[in-house]
């Protein structure tokens, strides 16, 4: 069943992708200056280290801070979980969009503990896309307008977005789009998702194997596949990454799921990613090939494969830790402390 | 010059590792069982889950929780220093305890800001060790002493201890330490430290050498070691990890100089070291070394090395917030999630 060509859906998306903004070498270079005056070795801070030269490069700030950070879960179901691809039947997408709001969810305590803001971001739930395996998982206006709907996660102006997902069956659309974007085949980049056994690991190697076959003529630009293969909350979180470095936000993209939706991105301009920030690595088969295949260190890996954003606002902890050593550490003079010998 | 004997110094330490406490596997067991019954899929948290694990079995508490996190820093000074082994000079050591105190450094502001207990242990700083190069670093009485004193850590009744420390040139004797309790040679385990140049770098491997021949006949026994080629705050934190162990506490070890002072135990029996948590590798040259030669695998690497506890305190934030997540998120029941498919 061919979709409907929209050869232009996605023509505004390519030209903010063409012209991207490169960030403040200047409130980069600030940062680094009082660095150094700061009573400790300079660079004994690691990554911390560089996570406030990041923080700043990307929110043109010298002295970067934290005054609104904020975690966007998006939700999507799935037409591809009737091939059973996942341990979960896909009313839990619902039900764990309730339990964020609820509070009772992963991601919900460890916003609430260090103080994120959560938002959460429904995408059509009781409208599944198209089972990739047989159609389109959407058409491109739909995609692209999924997209555009990313984009208002910054409406509410945070100064870092974690961005993350939920969605069952979303570990089998993510692994087709990185095949199509990267090559390989579904076993290259399937892995057990929320827990599937190992005949379901075959039934996901195989329906993404299938819907490869089936789409092999549409999967030739990065967007014609995220429509195709991929599904709403990885459209959703593709227009969210791009609206953030237009508007000077950086952000910490979370897992597998996340990393495929900002890989669609990378495919069309590999600066595209330079304001983004990967909070770990996780356990599910193929991040850290997904991480790899861009050249993307992640921060943390604690062996973690919860989606929901939960890697990322880890992540999110650490930068809160860093720009508040920096900010409030005491210089080499203010503590009369000796600079180094000789 | 050889000091005096006092065979018997370390006896009742060695008592204390011959006869370890074990921990509750109910206490484990209790949070495997929880942990099951809350919405995420099973093991999907990774490295989270096994820290709650981890503090219910040392504290023995099924419920395991963090009313009273500590981080103790023990500082001291080394007469190595004289041998040119520190970017830095030895007043630092001092100046950074006052810093500690007024909050400038980095570890006061990751304790405020998370909520630790900082406490400072001054380990007679106007009394710095032997030069090693020379001479015994403590006679075995003074370091016994200074071990007992260590233990005094836990007299704050923490929950859980981030163990870490302060004192310039101390990176030369945990690096003697090392190559005493494990083998090789002064360049297999020093490092650039505070940040020294290459000339630094050879003196400090030429002093560990001179320091291991110099020593040679007094090496034998671990805590032999620790009195001939160690330090002050190496004593201490040894005592505190073993005070921990006998009273409940786990212990969350900080960088290469911690980890050395933690090896003494472990070769005196290497279940001495089952209670501590191995909060990070840092970026100094040996450290991953000493904790594979140990089989530990810490749980972040930030590329810090810094000291102060710091990669401690930012795993404790860690646990803190795995506690928080196990304690605080709802189950399958109470938030009508549905469990696995089939």
């Amino acid at each position: 069943m061919p979709h409907s060509p929209a050869p232009d859906a996605f023509a505004d998306f390519e030209r903010l992708l063409a012209d991207l903004p490169t960030g403040s070498a200047e409130a980069e270079s600030a940062v680094r200056s009082r660095d150094l005056t700061l009573t400790k070795p300079a660079g004994s801070l690691g990554r911390l280290e560089e996570l406030v030269r990041f923080v700043a490069r990307w929110q043109e700030n010298p002295e970067p801070e934290l005054v609104n950070p904020m975690v966007a879960i998006f939700a999507g179901n799935h037409g591809v979980t009737r091939q059973g691809v996942s341990a979960y039947p896909p009313e839990v997408t619902a039900q764990m969009v309730a339990n964020f709001t609820a509070g009772g969810a992963a991601i919900a305590q460890i916003c609430k503990l260090h103080e994120f803001n959560l938002r959460v971001f429904e995408l059509a739930l009781d409208l599944p896309t198209g089972d990739i395996t047989e159609e389109p998982a959407m058409d491109e206006r739909t995609c692209a307008a999924t997209i555009a709907y990313g984009m208002e996660a910054i409406a509410g102006r945070p100064d870092l977005l974690a961005v993350g997902e939920m969605g069952i069956g979303n570990t089998t659309v993510a692994a087709a789009v990185c095949a199509a974007l990267f090559g390989g085949t579904g076993a290259d980049w399937v892995g057990r998702g929320t827990g599937v056994d190992d005949a379901g690991l075959t039934r996901k190697a195989d329906a993404v194997d299938r819907a490869l076959t089936r789409h092999r003529d549409g999967l030739a630009s990065p967007f014609e596949a995220l429509a195709a293969v991929g599904g709403r909350e990885l459209a959703a979180m593709a227009g969210a990454i791009i609206a953030a470095r237009h508007n000077k936000v950086p952000v910490i993209v979370d897992g597998f799921v996340a990393t495929a939706a900002s890989a669609v991105l990378y495919a069309l301009n590999p600066a595209a990613l330079d304001h983004c920030l990967f909070g770990h690595v996780s356990a599910e088969n193929a991040h850290a090939k997904a991480l790899a295949a861009m050249g993307k260190t992640p921060l943390m890996d604690l062996g973690m494969r919860l989606g929901e954003g939960t890697g990322a606002a880890l992540a999110m902890v650490m930068v809160k830790t860093a720009l508040h050593l920096h900010a409030n550490m005491a210089t080499f003079e203010a503590a009369a402390v000796a600079t180094r010998a000789g």
